[in-house]
C-alpha cells in the first residue's frame, strides 16, 4: 500500500489493517461457511457492542488485563473495547436471567493491545468466530461433543479434511495427573502453563523450567513426563483406565471416565478419528474447568511460514507476559513464537457466575481463529491457481462499439443493464458517453468478468445483442461472440453462466467452501 | 432485560444494545439483501478498523467533532472510533493511489457520543450500510443515477415499493437559487440549514429562524419561498429551464441541467417514478459538491412512533448541535425531532483531495439506516404475524421415546442428527441421556422448530424412524407421523420442508426479502 507525502499520516492505528478486495471476499466465504455451520446446529446470532463497561471486563483475564484499550473518560461511564467474546457472552447471560439454555454464535473483532507481529499476522484488532452451548439442562459431555462434531464440520467444510488435527485433553485429568506425580497444589497451576508449552518447546526445557524456576521436585517432573508423552485415542483411555495411581484420584477418575463418556459420543457422531486424546495439551485460560481442545495444522504450516499468523484467539498468557505498551516491533520476527492453534476452546462452567451467583450456567465452546485460517486458504489457492483471485464477483460488463458518429449508446447500455440487475445478474457498464471498444474490454478483462454483452446499432435495430464470453481461445467458435434476441438475453446470460461455473469449479474451491470466488485465469 | 443485583452493573454502556435472538436473524436478512443488491452492481467489500488516527478524523465533522469517542492515551498513537464509514473510506483510497475507480460497500457499526434517545432507537453505536462508486473517468450523473437505481432495487428488496420517496436536490440548484434570492455569500450554509428544517417545521418557522436569527433580507427569504415550496419531476425541470433569472445563474444553471442528464438516466434504469425533486431539500453535510438525496417514508411512520429510530446515520447536525456529554436522557422524548429519513447521500468530490491533494477522486454514495429500516419492518411484521417471529432456524428436533427401562437412546438420536447435519439440514436433539416426551415437544414447540423426527426401539429395529410435524390439526392424516426407511430419511425431510417453506412464504415476507424468517404460527 502506497503511503502519500501530506499532511496527513496516512495509515491505520498500529497493528489493524483494511481488508479490501480479494482479501474480503475470501474472508466472507470463510466466515459463511463457519455460520452456516453454526446455523445448522441451532446457533443463534449474539452481537454485543464493541465496548463494555470497564468493570465488566475488570478481573477475567489476568496478567493480560494491561492489554485491554480503554476509552477516554469523556465524562459518563468507564468503558473498555472487548478483548474477547466470551466475557461479552457470559455478561449477557447473567443479564438475561430468562435465557437459561442457548446455543450462541458471534463472529466479530476483538481488541488486545499487544505487541503487534504484523508478518505472522498477529494484530491489535482481529476476528474471532466464537460457538457456545449454555445450559445446565445437558446430561455430561453431550453438547461437549457435539462442539466437537462442529469442529469436525467447519473444517471439513472449509476443504480442510485430513489436514488437522483436534487436540484434546480434560482439566480434571490434568489436575489429578499433577497431585499423582506429587505437585503441591499452590504449583499446580505454573506447572500446568510449562506443560502447555511442549508444542513449542523440547521436554528438557520443559522440564528444566519446572524444576530450576518453579522449584519442582525433579522426581515429580519424571513422574509428569511418563504421562505428558502420552497421546492416543480409545487405546490411551484403556491405558488411563488402569492406572491405579490415577484412578485413586477423584478428580482424575472423574475427568478419565467423562472422556470415556466422550469418546463414545464422537464415536456416534463419527469424528473420532480427527481428534487425538493429548495428555500434554494444558490451555492457557483460568476459567476452563472440563474438557479442553486446540486444533493445530500441521502440513499447512511451512508453506505460510512468513505470513501465517498466530491464532490469536489462542495466544497464551505466558507468551504474551511480555508485550505491553512500547511501539517497537522487536518479537515480531522471533522464530520461537510457532504459528498456534487455529482454533481452540473447552467447557467453563464458572464465568457467568461470577457476573450473577444466581445465574450459574455451565458453558462450553469453540473460537476459531480467522486469520490465520484465512492466511492459510489463501496461501493454499494461491499456490494452486497462480494467485489469480478476482478481486470483483461481476459476472456480465455491458459494451457498445459503433463506427464514426457512434453515440455511445449509454441509455441502451443502462436499460440492458438494468434487465440484468433485476434478473440478479451481476453487471457493469462503462462510466462515459462514449466509451471506446478497447477501453470497455479492458474494463472487464482486468476486473476478470467472465461475459460481454455486446450493444450495436444494426444489431439492436433488429432486437439483437451479441453475448461474448471472455479469453476464449482464437479458434473456438463462439470467439466472437453469439447474437441472441434481447427478449431471451437474461435466459441465455443465465444459461452461460451456470455452464461456466460447473466448468470452473475447481475441487480445492468446491472442497473450500469457496466455489463462487472464481478464479481470473485469464490475465493477471 | 431483567437487571441481576450483585457486585457488578450488569448493562451495556449507555447508548448501545445487544441484538439477539429473532431481532439479529431479522436484521440479518435486511443486510443480507442490502449487500446482495450492493455486490449486484459490482460492489466489493471494504472493511477499515474501528479506530482510526485521530488526525484522520479531525476537521471533518464540524462542531460534530465533540461527539467523537476517542481511546485512552495509553502509550502510542492517540486513535478514536470512527464516527461514520464516508472518512475511513477517503483515507483508503488516498493511501492507495493505485486505487483511482472502485464500488465499494462497507457494513458497520459507528460511534457518536450524542445524547441517546433509546425509545426512538438513536444509539451511540450503531450500524451503517454504506456503498460508494468512487473514480475519476465517469461522464456526468452516470454514476450517480446508478446510485439511485440501487435505492430503488434495496427497497423493492426489502417489499417497500410504493412505500418510499427518494427525495432528490442538487448543492448547484440550491446555491444558485440564494445566489438569485439576494442571500449573501457568507449566509448561504446557514440559511441553507435553515432549508434543511423545512421536513419537520412550517414555512413561517423556518422564515423566522433565516430573517430574525440569521438576518436575512425579508425580501430574500419571501423569494426563497417561491422556490423551496416546489416539487416535481420533469414538469419542475421544464419550469426551472424557463426560469430565466435562475438560468442566468452559472452554478444554478449547471446543476438544472446535471438533474435534467440525471432524470434521462433515470428514466432508462426505470427509477424515475421513485424520485421527487425537492427545492426544499438541503442536507446538513458540507462535504456535499452535487447531487444530494434522502429517501423517506411516508405511510410507515405512525405504526412505529414509539419505537421508531431516527435514521442515525442521517442526523443532521443543526439537531444534534445541543447534544453533548452529558449523562442525562431529556431530549429522548421530544416529538419535534422527528423520525427523519431512512437512508440519505450525495456528491461528494473535495473529501479524498482533504487527505491527499494529488489524489483527488470524486465519489458519490449513500448511506442507509438500518437501525430505522429494521424498526418499520419488525412492526410490520409483528402486525401482520401477530408477533410470532422465531428467534431460531432450526427444522428438526430428533426424539426418542419408549416404555419402562428406556435406554433414551442418546448415540442413536446423535447418529440420525449426524445424518442430518451432514445433509445441511439444522437439526437439535435433547442434551439429556433419557428425556421425557414431552420434554423434548416443549422443547422443538417453544423453538418453533418445525419438524419432529422421532426414533423408537421397535421402528429402528425395523430400520424405521417416523416423522411427524408438529402442530397439525388433530384431524390431520399426518398427526400422528409417517414412518420412513431410515436410508430414506434425508430426502423425506427435505421433501417436507420444501412443501413447509413454500406453503408458509407469505407475501410480505416474499417481498420483504425475509422468506426464511418462517413464522411461528402454532403457539407464542
Amino acid at each position: 500500500m502506497g503511503k502519500d507525502k501530506s499532511a496527513f499520516n496516512l495509515k491505520t492505528p498500529k497493528g489493524t489493517r483494511d481488508w479490501a478486495g480479494a482479501d474480503t471476499l475470501l474472508r466472507d466465504r470463510i466466515f459463511n461457511t463457519i455460520a452456516d455451520v453454526f446455523r445448522r446446529h441451532g446457533g443463534t446470532a449474539l452481537d454485543t457492542p464493541v465496548f463494555e463497561l470497564r468493570d465488566i471486563l475488570a478481573g477475567k483475564y489476568g496478567e493480560d488485563s494491561k492489554l485491554i484499550y480503554d476509552l477516554q473518560d469523556q465524562g459518563g461511564e468507564l468503558c473498555s473495547l472487548r478483548y474477547d467474546l466470551t466475557v461479552p457472552f457470559a455478561r449477557w447471560l447473567a443479564m438475561n436471567p430468562e435465557v437459561r439454555s442457548i446455543k450462541r454464535y458471534h463472529i466479530a473483532k476483538v481488541y488486545r493491545r499487544d505487541q503487534p507481529a504484523v508478518a505472522k499476522g498477529r494484530m491489535r484488532e482481529f476476528y474471532q468466530c466464537d460457538f457456545d452451548i449454555a445450559g445446565a439442562q445437558a446430561d455430561p459431555m453431550v453438547p461437549d461433543a457435539e462442539v466437537l462434531k462442529i469442529i469436525n464440520e467447519v473444517f471439513s467444510g472449509l476443504g480442510w479434511d485430513g489436514r488437522y488435527t483436534i487436540k484434546i485433553n480434560h482439566r480434571k485429568v490434568l489436575d489429578g495427573l499433577f497431585e499423582v506425580c506429587g505437585v503441591p497444589q499452590d504449583k499446580i497451576r505454573p506447572i500446568s502453563s510449562a506443560v502447555d508449552k511442549l508444542d513449542k518447546l523440547p521436554w528438557a526445557e520443559v522440564r528444566k523450567e519446572m524444576v530450576e524456576s518453579k522449584g519442582l521436585d525433579p522426581e515429580a517432573a519424571d513422574k509428569i513426563e511418563t504421562y505428558v508423552s502420552k497421546k492416543g485415542r480409545k487405546d490411551l483411555l484403556q491405558d488411563l483406565l488402569k492406572d491405579e495411581a490415577l484412578m485413586a484420584n477423584a478428580s482424575a477418575k472423574q475427568g478419565i471416565e467423562e472422556m470415556g463418556l466422550l469418546m463414545d459420543y464422537l464415536e456416534a457422531f463419527g469424528v473420532l478419528e480427527s481428534i487425538s486424546f493429548d495428555l500434554s495439551l494444558a490451555r492457557g485460560l483460568d476459567y476452563y474447568t472440563g474438557v479442553i481442545y486446540e486444533v493445530v495444522t500441521e502440513g499447512s504450516a511451512p508453506t505460510v511460514s512468513t505470513s501465517a499468523p498466530e491464532a490469536q484467539t489462542l495466544q497464551k498468557s505466558g507468551k504474551k507476559a511480555k508485550a505491553a505498551t512500547g511501539d517497537d516491533d522487536d518479537r515480531s520476527n522471533d522464530p520461537t513464537i510457532g504459528v498456534g492453534s487455529i482454533a481452540a476452546g473447552g467447557r467453563y462452567d464458572n464465568l457467568v457466575g461470577m457476573f450473577s451467583p444466581k445465574a450459574q450456567i455451565p458453558c462450553v465452546g469453540i473460537s476459531f481463529g480467522v486469520d490465520r485460517i484465512f492466511s492459510i486458504t489463501k496461501a493454499r489457492m494461491e499456490r494452486e491457481n497462480n494467485g489469480n483471485v478476482r478481486s470483483s464477483e461481476v459476472d456480465v460488463f455491458v459494451m457498445a462499439f459503433g463506427g464514426k458518429g457512434f453515440s455511445g449508446m449509454l441509455k441502451e447500455r443502462m436499460e440492458i443493464s438494468k434487465s440484468l440487475w433485476n434478473a440478479n445478474i451481476k453487471a457493469e457498464f462503462s462510466y462515459k458517453l462514449k466509451p471506446k471498444p478497447q477501453q470497455q474490454f479492458n474494463a472487464a478483462e482486468s476486473s476478470g468478468i467472465p461475459f460481454a454483452v455486446i450493444l450495436g446499432e444494426d444489431e439492436l435495430a433488429a432486437g439483437q445483442v451479441k453475448i461474448k464470453e471472455m479469453g476464449l481461445d482464437k479458434d473456438h467458435p463462439e470467439k466472437e461472440g453469439v447474437s441472441v434476441d434481447i427478449k431471451n438475453l437474461v435466459d441465455e446470460v443465465k444459461t452461460r453462466l451456470a455452464r461456466k461455473a460447473s466448468a470452473n469449479t475447481t475441487p480445492e474451491a468446491a472442497a473450500a467452501g469457496v466455489a463462487n470466488l472464481t478464479v481470473n485465469d485469464e490475465n493477471q
